[in-house]
């Protein structure tokens, strides 16, 4: 038996371990500016509607019924039910819900989706010890600054190597937002982040599978669970992230230390927040957005077209290269599909990628005649779309930064519509435009559970 | 961004997932020989001895506390104590106690401890339904299987990259033995796999503090509710362990497929189970053995010794390699304590692993003449030990294997008579005794609560 007994790296690795947890623990609440706070609410309020949109889902039907054979206690809200569960199962459940759609929200540089292993976990916690409304806008904005920081110093290796980062980084930023809830000190914090650095979760193998939503809801459970048991004295090792046998060097070839400390308390990642205007992978949007500015500019109909050619990233075929989706949600990771739809429709929200639209026969024709080829020229955030009609035109079109991104983000009006098509649909449009209210307000709420109880089915 | 887009090895791998999930499922009962039902019946009484004793220690209370805060309901028992939790719970916490003391069994060729994760999962879901004693059995030796397997498909550089083996393999074997007390179709274990597969625990820096133990509790918590996912429908890739970006080859750099199937259904790996002698790392046993060995043949006394020389496998000291040892628990992790240790006392277990002896001032000095210098052409298995007494003596042995390995393994009366040292002080002598003669006869048991009731505090 040979092992690989290689030389520790640990002399150039700062000690990050205590230096997230005394961020966490020790930064000033508001401690950042408006930029910060405005998209910490707008991180809030995309993350509530994607979780009330798909809380109906087949998805959080069968994780819900497992749970419901644990007999969990009634303590915390499943956003858009009215079944209240254990804080570590509807932490859970939340962040399932707000995945099952993959129409949440991006940290670009990471692909990272912050909100669901962060929001699922604070607000469980929070609505259970009725925390105000500006506790949990600190915990969030510094979860998902942990989240994203260690997820920029091991991407792309550790992504690359068949991780769905969001849960393989998002237990830490789960674990940050319920040590700074429950106001853990500096070791306490280091303690939950600890825990938190044994329990990565997900796989890239269960993309198109119910499990990529859980990997998010496990990441919640999981910081949680973490930032309890460090409270109740529970230890692991202080340099669990950057030991030579501890997180980043046992997940990735690629640690860039500086990643966590290069401007921390200054830059927040969740500046870098991205929406997602369509429901599917991010990968696929510049794709998306170019046949539907296409559609739109000259009036076409799927009847029109002849065949779509596009020139991606290799990384969009990677990840969403299947050509005969069987379902709505294979058809998420399915580059032809969500062309086929944008064209037919005109957008590619959560109703365009139902079985029924994968099925219909106008759509499975025109995905056929979508052709994608990969082109190492073209970055990650663009697509080359090309239409050939069947009047022989051909229109052609080249998408840098596709709708949705940091250079040509979503508004607050598009927002607001966004969760409108996702929540009026479980809630009914009055009761939205309740919750929409209540996000825009939530720092300055006294105890987060009105907006629980005004977001409960 | 340059990503690593390599080739997939999917075409040359076999579809694991599949496989195992058929052989969990369809297996017959007890399709086995007197050797693998003989070697269920020990691995499971050392098991319920190591859980019991380490019941009330500060790791147990800690992560009960934390589990508390859920308010569960009381479903299952916590072996040795009074508490009853939820089954996902208890499975979490059996696992936590059984490991704590370090104590517990080891399947050699991987460094896997198979009970913790596996039997911790399947008592604690059999008590709740109310399961008979041979399909708990039948569940223990087919999840030992699947995690043992898995094991040796990636073992050792998945552990060499950094993980803690046990957890990263044992969530798959508790989903495989919840699975089949569920009463899973193949389809049903293949997504119980899958899910599982998303949720490997624990990096090897947090050998030393309580998240070791952690590590094995949450795989056992991890297997048992991806089995009740499974069953509610939760689905996940069916190829979720051999995938290009599956669990196989996003954890380890060989993945000897041909270990999963070689022999399937008629070599079983429970065979090559042992159990641990000394309450610490396997890797140390050796060089502890070698000491008592040498001790009680010379009659010797911690004062007779000048010096004591030790040549191991490199491994020893990268995992138990702390010079200084500051509480019981980092006594576990150095070599020197142990050996000190086991030439004061004739022994080492759990007792001179506690706080105090790792203080006392002659176990101190004597720990500061030890030495151990790394031989690569040492075997992990092996040790080999010189005493240089103070009169001039030099005594040498070569410990080829050490007590307690399957060359020379501990008999039914040494699993006894340890099973009474851990358990006899929680739960007194008579009640032990009661407690052996319940495991004895497991397999003929109508249901498992007679035991679980039996072992509760």
């Amino acid at each position: 038996m040979t092992h690989n007994t290689r030389v520790a790296a640990e002399p150039s690795a700062p000690p990050i371990t205590r230096i997230l947890a005394e961020f966490v623990a020790t930064h000033p609440s508001q401690g950042w500016d408006a930029g910060v706070e405005r998209e910490a609410h707008r991180t809030f309020l995309n993350w509530v509607g994607c979780a009330i949109g798909a809380s109906h889902h087949a998805t959080v039907e069968a994780a819900l019924a497992a749970v419901r054979e644990l007999a969990p206690s009634a303590q915390a809200t499943i956003l858009g039910r009215s079944e209240r569960v254990d804080i570590a199962s509807a932490a859970m459940l939340n962040g399932i819900t707000s995945h099952t759609f993959d129409f949440d929200d991006t940290h670009l540089k990471t692909i990272i989706h912050p909100a669901g292993p962060v929001a699922s976990a604070a607000l469980a916690l929070a609505e259970h010890t009725g925390a105000s409304g500006r506790q949990l806008v600190d915990a969030v904005v510094l979860g998902i600054d942990v989240a994203c920081r260690v997820g920029n110093m091991i991407y792309p290796d550790h992504y690359d190597r068949g991780w769905h980062i969001t849960g393989s980084t998002g237990m830490l930023g789960g674990a940050a937002a319920c040590a700074r809830l429950l106001a853990l000190d500096a070791q306490g914090t280091a303690m939950a982040l600890g825990i938190a650095a044994s329990q990565p979760i997900g796989v890239r193998e269960q993309f198109g599978s119910m499990t990529k939503a859980f990997h998010v809801g496990a990441a919640a459970r999981a910081g949680l669970m973490s930032a309890l048991m460090a409270r109740h004295g529970y230890t692991a090792s202080a340099r669990a992230l950057e030991a030579s046998r501890g997180l980043a060097q046992t997940f990735s070839a690629k640690c860039d230390w500086n990643e966590i400390t290069d401007l921390l308390g200054t830059r927040f990642e969740i500046s870098f927040n991205t929406y997602k205007p369509f429901a599917c992978g991010i990968v696929i949007h510049p794709s998306i957005d170019g046949c539907v500015q296409l559609r739109n500019a000259h009036g076409l109909r799927a009847d029109d077209i002849e065949r779509v050619d596009l020139k991606v990233h290799p990384l969009v075929l990677e990840l969403t290269g299947k050509t005969s989706p069987r379902s709505g949600l294979e058809g998420k990771f399915s580059v032809y599909h969500a062309c086929a739809a944008g064209l037919v429709f005109g957008q590619a929200g959560e109703a365009e990628f139902s079985d029924a639209v994968v099925a219909r026969t106008d759509v499975v024709a025109l995905r056929a005649r979508v052709t994608a080829r990969t082109d190492d020229a073209i970055d990650e955030a663009a697509a080359d779309v090309t239409l050939t009609c069947k009047d022989g035109r051909e229109l052609h079109v080249f998408v840098e930064h596709a709708i949705g991104s940091l250079e040509r983000p979503m508004g607050n009006a598009d927002l607001e519509r966004k969760f409108h098509g996702l929540v009026d649909p479980v809630l009914g449009a009055a009761r939205a435009a309740g919750i929409i209210e209540r996000c825009a307000t939530l720092a300055s709420a006294t105890d987060v559970r009105g907006l629980t109880a005004a977001a409960r089915g």
